[in-house]
């Protein structure tokens, strides 16, 4: 029915990611040829760079000394990440395994542990496979999406470390050449683990069909695994990691900034080197493992959907493979996308930064706009069906190129508004920065409130795009709508790691001892690496939104549920304490964020103290404790809230059943998203309106500044509350509300048979 | 069927009534005889109160000077108040007016303004009232809701503004007879208002039964424009008196106690009047009407339902009234409840302030539980049955009374975990406190963690509440669980009034400097009211949401849906815009106070500059400007959020319909309890981390303080950003989600017929 044939598909698919991973590769050769040995450097400009086209302005280039700092430092921050994430693994390792056990139990007794073929779910007539094995084929496909997810991380946050420092260098040179550095790195990341993610999804399924054969609601409903394990995998990312970030930041801050009053990342205190691991454990391997699971989670809820549609009734391979086929394609968009910022157009100025990194987003989504319009209409029959809460609703290939193309261009609109809210650009962060006159308070109470206004057009626009998705083609719709989101992701991911990235360069010009100039140039890019965060975690919380409504259809489809009624008092109870739970969640993290940074505190002043000569910076603070401190409170304290996600669901769903779950479900999503966006808005307003003080680039900035003034002071605190709010709570609530709901997908068959005890009892 | 006759129940409503208000009438009379005129102060003692028992301590009863001053300043504020509210009476006369007119188009062109008989909703084969008429007297029932609402916040206000003097003169005596004033004066407002709500609701039924006959589901009907009318009144309450009140109360404290440090109240303060002022109309006037409100609106929910059910078609008018009885009994067993604070005990020292406010909490609702047990058996039959979307289920006395008992005592269980959070005598508090060591960012971050945890044991109980008397009774049982939380409202509003009554004592004492000592007790007095007035919020929003509940099910029965199904995209994207409103409202809110206080801030710099001596006390600042621009800038603001309230139902039902309206009620519903309980507790908490540190009543208090130290002003800093989140945006979170509902259910015959404009033309 399709143009594409079913062999294409089997070639495109893997040709696309191999073509990723081999870009990445290409990348990361580029950023290892800037020397980072005082040999190399010493030899002069052209071996060290990558072109041979004028150089702006070099300083410093001959200085080996500086170069040694750096790499000595690089190594610090490389060697902190690492014992971090090694510490954290062990603790995945003990978390994944057990989980794993619990999800082959649960799955397993669906049937009592019978090897008996059974009638399928959905088409009672034909027999399936024993729930036994789908179990087991869940906790395999678990595993390996957790797997995944652990090895992206890790090898984007190796690149990360590895980049941070040869930015630093490349800033000698001027502000293109380190702007090129760091985003290429970021782009490393962004396209190992699109292009992971996709390939082994790719392969996973095709193992899998060996086993499965004809019963494709089986095998889906197995691969459905992938997305818990990836999911599971950023719990430990973005809630460990942004505990950790969080404590080691605020905790330097408060030590530094306001106690000893020295400036930030200066080598005197103690948590700078934590610090820097920070930004990459939180911002590189916690965003990375955020969004990859959202990417696994989109693609596994399409495909479930798919499986009980006529692609799956009438074993179009094509059709099936359509989300995987977006993603193919997204590849391919995003390696045009990049080359106009490395190769087609170069950065020349600071103030070129910006547009540049804008460029990005705006290339990438109209580009993938048409790169969707072909994959549709050569991918897709011009007519099929799509399961619907028990009916089949007629699709048109065009119409579901309008579900993708709709999330894709919401997430442009999102990136956007976020922008306007957090960029100091504008007149939102402006009003903050002026509310400072009056001190921290009023400072305060405009950013609650513009974090509480920025929520108005993002949740618009993914209503729109919820309605017109879902009206087109069901929770399949939904589920394309957020793979459209998540397409362009390996650029997104680019411009997001670009941030972290720049961020440690600046620390380490800093740290090195660098003169004034480099570190202007680093701040620049720092400066837009902020605004690119604050729109990248934009996109994460509305790809988290539609993906998780996406899983809930899934999971309602799975479980059986015809309606979910909020006049019905199980329904609506699950609704109200769903809406708490982002509450209760967020209470936890901002908790453990306190609590971690006090801890922080009190170890970086017993250095201070009695440490001598520490001020006076002829001795050397010892870093390695408070890295071991951050690490050690951020595993301790990411327990609590991390069972509260694991556990809700399935004591929701064990003693309450299905129906209360949902409720629970939609009320963590509703309520949720606009936690989520209104923190990390809240807190990028508070941080730009504190840059926008201390870079007094207009009349008007300079009326509030300068550095240390009282207006300052009051930025500072608005700053540092903002820092839990936008790197901790905020972006963790992703988790929660995608991971709740594809956990009660995994266990929808579990909780549909067994689910309910205590209505069922009393 | 039922024990009470028809004739038994005709009578004792208005007899609860009128002993109800003639009790208010005796405590004003007991209130006034503490005399504010010089001549009989000298007089002396016995005159001047109204006991002739021990006084424990007397102080500078002869001083004439501190009388006359006392008499001054309350006039100043007395003033003030009336003229804040006479300028908003004229905007809530232009808005009603239009309101109704909007009312009785709407309604009127259900059926085309016919006047012929139409055929009845709910039994198609009975002839209703014309539509017309139903559109006239709900409009005229509007009204009434409205102008009585007014009445009594009018009449709260004078005599909270009369008692205040007086209990600055009794704290002379002791702390005793300063609480026995102060607490009086809040019954008085108490009294009236449960009493007056109840008397025009039960003679507004007995008028309109004149003309509607045997047509109950049509007179019903038009008495929910009681509810909307006492709602709408609350908007300019809550919010404009909300906004008034921190307005003057950030702008005094930002110049006063931070730029120019001086005390709170320090009569140099130009806005130290508008502060006092503010207590009276935002604490008294807007608690009272956002009450009031919820009161009409869980009775008019109530009455609609049991129009349809059993006792309106058999035409039961006992059992018809019981949502009435219930709420007569509740003024007898306040009146009981009260007695145990003014006459039954005495409060002798400070320590038995608060205890003897928690014993009528917990008096009431144990005398109260007596009280529905009495009643449901006397006014119900054993057996009958209640409307449950479009079925009946059938309900036993019994069950009713669990119902409203499960109500009242969640009422009580969210009180005291308000206390435990608020209040600092429990660890919450204090670890507040103890944040302030490291500075204002982190006492913010641990505030508003306490806030987002404060929310979890209330969500439960209301959860519980609503699956228990829903599974009972349908929506009627949440209706009467929600009467239930309201029947104690005489003792609640009495509680609550006491607050801010004892806060401007202390104002008063400070202005028109009295001893040190005398500031002390109406401190200690002040500081009880804090907790009872976050407990009073506790109270206002649980029942808000139960009522809100109760309003949506009627309107959706009303509207004619069967299902509100989460999974229909047109429900769904209602849930999630729902959900984002409270965000938006407390968006404009915060803003608002935020702005009005910058204006505030700018007039009193203007006075302290050009005023000469003024800071040296030998000139007197320019009250009246103060009062003047709190007056202008609350109206002004009050306008984009109130319009977003009135607005959202009539757009979206008229463009969306129905569905998406029920999806909008109930996801603002769900969301915006949290942000209502989180927002007020962490102010609550804020304010009395601060308190604790000033008191140094502890060891642990003593190593935070004293005034002025670093910590203590990290908590000033806590307690500023709590005032508009406690006062503000807080509590008109509960006029969002109940204003809506109650319009959505006035509003739903022109809904049904005419809405969904949109959906229907493309």
């Amino acid at each position: 029915m399709a143009i594409l044939s079913e062999l294409a598909t089997e070639v495109l698919i893997p040709v696309a990611s191999v073509i990723g991973i081999a870009f990445a590769v290409v990348q990361w050769v580029f950023v290892s040829r800037v020397k980072l040995s005082p040999a190399a450097a010493a030899s002069g400009g052209s071996k060290n760079g990558y072109g041979d086209y004028l150089i702006e302005e070099e300083e410093g280039l001959n200085d080996h000394n500086v170069v040694v700092k750096c790499a000595e430092i690089q190594n610090a921050i490389s060697e902190g990440a690492t014992s971090f994430l090694f510490t954290e693994y062990q603790y995945v390792g003990i978390f994944m395994s057990i989980f794993a056990v619990v999800i082959f139990l649960f799955l397993g007794s669906v049937e009592g542990f019978s090897t008996n073929s059974q009638p399928c779910t959905y088409s009672k007539d034909k027999y399936c496979k024993p729930a036994l094995f789908n179990a087991l084929f869940s906790t395999v496909s678990f595993l390996l999406g957790a797997i995944t997810s652990l090895v992206s991380g890790f090898l984007g946050m190796k690149i990360a470390t590895y980049a941070n420092a040869r930015t630093t260098l490349e800033a000698r040179k001027g502000v293109g050449k380190a702007f090129i550095t760091a985003f290429r790195s970021g782009a490393v990341m962004g396209f190992l683990l699109a292009s992971s993610g996709l390939v082994v999804l790719y392969i996973t399924i095709n193992v899998f069909k060996l086993y499965y054969g004809d019963d494709w609601e089986g095998l889906f409903e197995s691969i459905t695994g992938y997305g818990l394990g990836g999911s599971s995998m950023a719990l430990f990312g973005r809630v460990g990691g942004g505990i950790y970030t969080k404590a080691a930041d605020v905790g330097a801050d408060l030590v530094g900034k306001v106690e000893r009053n020295i400036p930030e990342d200066d080598p005197r205190n103690p948590a700078v080197i934590a610090d820097n691991v920070g930004d990459n454990v939180g911002d590189i391997a916690g965003m990375g493992s955020d969004l990859f699971g959202s990417y696994a989670e989109s693609s596994c809820a399409a495909l479930v959907v798919a499986s009980i549609s006529s692609f799956g009734i009438n074993h179009d391979f094509t059709g099936m493979c359509y989300p995987l086929l977006v993603s193919s394609v997204g590849i391919i968009v995003c390696l045009i996308t990049t080359l106009f910022a490395t190769d087609f157009f170069e950065v020349k100025a600071v103030n070129e930064i910006e547009p540049a990194l804008k460029k990005q987003l705006i290339i990438s989504t109209a580009l993938m706009t048409v790169g969707i319009a072909i994959i549709s209409w050569l991918a897709l029959p011009a007519k099929f069906t799509i399961f619907n809460f028990g009916a089949q609703k007629e699709v048109s290939n065009w119409g579901l190129f309008f579900c993708v193309s709709i999330g894709l261009w919401a997430g442009l609109i999102i990136g956007f508004v976020t922008e306007y809210y957090t960029s100091n650009a504008y007149s939102p962060v402006q009003d903050v920065a002026d509310s400072c006159r009056t001190g921290a308070a009023t400072n305060v109470i405009f950013g609650l409130a513009l974090g509480y206004k920025s929520v108005i057009i993002p949740i618009f626009a993914i209503a729109v795009s919820i309605y017109v998705s879902f009206s087109i083609a069901a929770m399949y719709g939904i589920a394309v709508a957020a793979l459209g989101m998540l397409s362009t992701i390996a650029t997104g991911l680019a411009i997001d790691a670009y941030g972290p990235i720049s961020d440690n360069a600046g620390g380490i010009a800093e740290m090195a001892g660098m003169s004034h100039r480099i570190r202007e140039r680093t701040d620049a890019l720092d400066a837009a690496g902020n605004t690119t965060a604050a729109i990248g975690k934009g996109f994460a919380i509305g790809s988290a939104a539609l993906v998780s409504l996406a899983l809930f259809g899934a999971f309602v489809s799975r479980a059986g549920v015809k309606v979910v009624d909020v006049l019905s008092p199980k329904v609506f109870i699950g609704l109200i304490v769903g809406a708490m739970l982002p509450y209760w969640f967020s209470a936890m993290t901002m908790k453990s964020v306190g609590s971690a940074a006090l801890k922080m505190v009190e170890e970086v002043r017993r250095q201070f103290n009695t440490i001598p000569g520490l001020m006076e910076g002829t001795a050397k603070p010892d870093y390695a404790t408070c890295v071991k401190i951050s690490t050690d409170a951020s595993i301790k304290e990411m327990i609590p809230p991390g069972a509260l996600v694991m556990l809700t669901p399935l004591i929701v769903g064990t003693l309450f059943g299905v129906e209360t779950l949902s409720g629970v479900l939609a009320g963590a999503l509703v309520s949720g998203v606009q936690i989520a966006i209104s923190a990390s808005n809240t807190g990028g307003a508070w941080d730009n309106a504190k840059k926008y003080i201390e870079a007094g680039a207009s009349e008007h900035a300079r009326t509030l500044g300068p550095k240390g003034s009282d207006c300052h002071k009051a930025a500072v605190i608005g700053d540092t509350i903002g820092d839990p709010l936008k790197d901790t709570s905020g972006p963790s609530l992703n988790i929660l509300i995608k991971l709740m709901a594809v956990e009660s997908l995994v266990f929808a068959p579990f909780f549909a048979t067994h689910g309910g005890l205590l209505f069922k009892y009393f």
